[in-house]
This record gives C-alpha cells, sequence and structure tokens, in this order.
C-alpha cells in the first residue's frame, strides 16, 4: 500500500485480518462534525482489521489508511476458521495476541478517565518510544483524544524540564 | 458475594479471573473528581478481572464490586496457565471469548463517538434486554457516560414513542 491509501473504507466489510510486514496503518471513526477517531495504530508485528465487521460480516465502522507505506499479510474469514481448525497452537497464538490486546484496550480506558493530558502523553510515549517518531502530531492528538496545540504544550514543557 | 462487597480493590493484585456462576457485577474506575467510570458489567456467563493486574501482577487500577448476591468460579494465574497448557481446546475456548470481548469493546469505543445519547442507549437496550432491568439506571447512566438525568429523559421519550 502506498501512503494514503485505504485498506478500509467505512460501510464496507472487512473481509480479511491484516498483519503489518513493513510500515504504519491506523483505524479510524470520523464523527458527524468531521473530526478523526483513532482507534489504533499498528505498526511491524500487528495486526489491524475492523474486528466487527471481520467477525460478523456487517458494514465496517472504521476506516484503516496508511501513514507510511506498508506491506501486509492477509487472512481470510475462512481461511482463519481453518487455520485455527488445524493448527491448534494458532488458537493459543490468537488467544495471547487477543489477551494482550484487551490489556492494552483496558489501560487506554482506564487513561481516558483517570490521566491529566500530559500523563497520557507520558505513558504512550513511555509504553512505545520509537513508533512516537513515526507518528505526525496531529494524529497522536487524535488518538489521544486531545487537540493538537496541548501535545505541542506537553512537548515543549517535557524538553524545558529535561533541558533543567 | 453479598451485595456491594468488593471483589477487587484498586491497588490490590487481581489474582484470579472470575467466571459468574450466578449474580451481577461491576467493575469500574473513580477520577479524581470521585465520579464512578464504570468498564463492564459482568453477569452469568461472563468473566470478570483487572485483566492488566491479572496478566502482569501489577496494581490493579479497576475496582470490582456485587451489584447482586454473586457466586463465583474463580481460577489462579498459575492455574490459568497450567490449563491452557494441558486442555489445548481451553486456548480455543479463551481465544473465543476474547475474540467477541474485543469486538464488544470496539463497538462500544466507536459508539462513543459516533452515536447521540439516545443512540447509545438502544444499543444497549438492543443488545442487553434482560439485563438492563437488573441494572439501576444511575450505573447505566455511569456506563454509557451520560448524565442519569438524560437516560430518564431517553427512557420517558421511548415510552411515549412507544404509547403513540
Amino acid at each position: 500500500m502506498r501512503k494514503r491509501q485505504y485498506l478500509l473504507q467505512q460501510g464496507a466489510i472487512c473481509t480479511h485480518l491484516s498483519f503489518v510486514a513493513k510500515g504504519l496503518l491506523r483505524s479510524f471513526t470520523v464523527d458527524e462534525k468531521g473530526r478523526d477517531h483513532i482507534s489504533l495504530f499498528a505498526w511491524e508485528g500487528w495486526w489491524i482489521s475492523d474486528f466487527n465487521s471481520f467477525l460478523f460480516q456487517e458494514e465496517a465502522q472504521l476506516n484503516i489508511d496508511a501513514i507510511e507505506e506498508t506491506q501486509l499479510v492477509m487472512i481470510s474469514r475462512a481461511d482463519y476458521e481453518a487455520l485455527t481448525l488445524k493448527v491448534p497452537i494458532m488458537d493459543r497464538y490468537f488467544r495471547l495476541l487477543y489477551q494482550n490486546s484487551l490489556a492494552t484496550k483496558d489501560r487506554r480506558l482506564i487513561s481516558s478517565h483517570t490521566h491529566t493530558a500530559e500523563e497520557k502523553y507520558l505513558q504512550l510515549a513511555h509504553s512505545y518510544p520509537h513508533i512516537l517518531q513515526r507518528i505526525p502530531q496531529h494524529l497522536i492528538a487524535s488518538y489521544l483524544g486531545l487537540a493538537p496545540e496541548t501535545i505541542s504544550r506537553i512537548r515543549k514543557s517535557l524538553a524545558l524540564r529535561q533541558a533543567d
């Protein structure tokens, strides 16, 4: 996929789970005011999909596009079922993958209620220090539910404190 | 567990995954203004835990308490590992459980950005019609991130339309 290309658009059916071999994507919704809300970033080693659409073959509510040039390995719904039936260790693989994904989603939801803007940014920066440099600032703001100016302010404030 | 008893309090370690044999619980955080934010309701057939605390044996960020008298079946971290190693079908069981849980969490997150208060309430009422009658209105409001008065207003408006 080239940069900015769509893997999935809202209203389509998400036919595959996609594993990122190289590159970076995001999944997001657009609200009625036209604002993006980013659900997930996926880079090398991560999977991305509209999970409800993939599992239940219903219309996707998410859009997915590439932030960088991206190479994917994709598996269809039927092959996913067949794979886990024929190769039981894949059940274990996906059980562990989903387990970690649930833990991450919980952490994010709790953080959204209990952390300040700076704490949210620092949690992300601490968890994924390298990836943060690959993602434009306005997309990080959208992921954290903050205004882009807030991210600018936090970065400046952190840089000043590090310089002390 | 008796009604209102805590299964887990913030700061403790979540030592078990708990399966609800009978009853109803909720997991929630409390923000600095003392407001509850409900993460999950769990009733017969559901599992509940602070997943990050359970997996990584770190301090829980969630509280869990019983809304009704509750009976649980509990499994420790060590037994959970042993069970999935010895009985591979349990990997499949938990893979499917987590798969559905991820889909539900995605739906809720998307709904929080794109739906009106009434749509959020209707989605919940449509998904879990029976359970909604067991949960006090102020807890439903907390789960949906709405004011209790908003839930009252929506219920009255729906009742009026049904009476037409």
